[in-house]
């Protein structure tokens, strides 16, 4: 069967790639798997038939079958299981690529959440200039130990990986912030995830759905 | 092998079981793993020998023979998959519990981490009291939704699982805020949790570490 994603019918990022459907879109172009997107309103989220699919009310959701998945993480670690080229066939190697799956998510994008949070909810608050030091130092400690593990590396262990994925996903939340450019192999190490053909097959699809909203000029 | 884990040195909880050695003690114990714990410091932390383990400097780590992983997430998935006990036979009941181990980490914890941080780092400042109901509505949203998908059942999805594990643990850290006691249904679920032998054999072990560094009284 070809499974089904669900998506914002609205992107709230005009398709830079920052809604969690890119990561499992991106996936799915990885492995080669084809796949069907159904679009989804705000209102609709918090509709009982989405929130059956996904308890946070929020995208993606992954149906194949009688199989329903929510949070992202999880959808890609199910797409890397199922077909090769996401995650390496040696086991200790496999559950190295689990942790920076996890790290991604767990470790290096809740500072950079919280930042993105309080340029978008708290930039009119008395206290937003004095507090934007604080969120900044918070993901410059994240990416200052990120970038010396990578090194001079191409990827975080070894070959390409869901963790991989995951992490420059999550380092793209930093775009225009120029925090990213300060280490100059985390930029390298974003772009180079960002060249790959799936990425931009992901890009370019999970793009389609905001430019085909537009206006004609 | 026995694998060793690593865990504070001088726990900042005092051993209320919110250090992230904790799951990963309770995994063990669920699955009867024998392990060894190596207590760091927070300087020892920060040391090359430990980063080359953990490259953002934390605990817990997980080595097994030539293994070395980081990330109580996937650690605790890592266990879970060697042994019977954390995770269903059935593959989609599996991939569901999977996603109940990223809800808890990537949508629960970071509002629940974010207000604990508030609570220890910014109660001096000028703006700690007119942010507090804001983090509070992040936390509760979660709460709400997270109560509505538990309903009346035991555990998130069929028998216990590592999804279960995560959640009653990051559920944890709002102990004493009285948030959790707005769902008497959350409550009764972190409850049946620590009811468990394996979380008290876990919780009397991280406590053991600093109980026995307290002076004579």
């Amino acid at each position: 069967m070809t499974p089904t994603i669900t998506a914002f019918a609205s992107s709230p990022d005009r398709g830079r790639g920052l809604a969690r459907d890119m990561r499992v879109r991106w996936a799915l172009e990885e492995v080669g798997q084809p796949y069907e997107v159904r679009l989804v309103s705000f209102a609709q989220m918090k509709e009982p038939a989405h929130l059956a699919r996904h308890p946070f009310g929020q995208i993606p959701t992954y149906e194949d079958g009688g199989l329903a998945l929510f949070e992202s993480g999880a959808i890609v670690f199910h797409i890397a299981e199922r077909r090769p080229g996401l995650l390496p066939a040696d086991a200790d190697a496999r559950a190295r690529a689990v942790a920076w799956m996890f790290a991604a998510l767990n470790t290096v994008e809740p500072p950079i959440f919280e930042r993105a949070m309080a340029l978008i909810l708290e930039r009119d608050k008395p206290w937003f200039e004095a507090r934007q030091p604080m969120l900044d130092a918070s993901v410059r400690r994240r990416l200052d130990e990120l970038a010396a593990r990578l090194g001079g590396a191409d990827w975080l262990d070894g070959a390409f990986s869901a963790g991989d994925l995951l992490m420059v996903n999550v380092l793209m939340r930093l775009g225009g912030s120029g925090l990213v450019e300060e280490h100059p192999n985390l930029a390298a190490y974003v772009a180079r995830g960002q060249a790959r053909p799936a990425y931009q097959r992901a890009f370019a699809a999970q793009l389609a759905v905001f430019t085909a909203q537009q206006p004609a000029g």
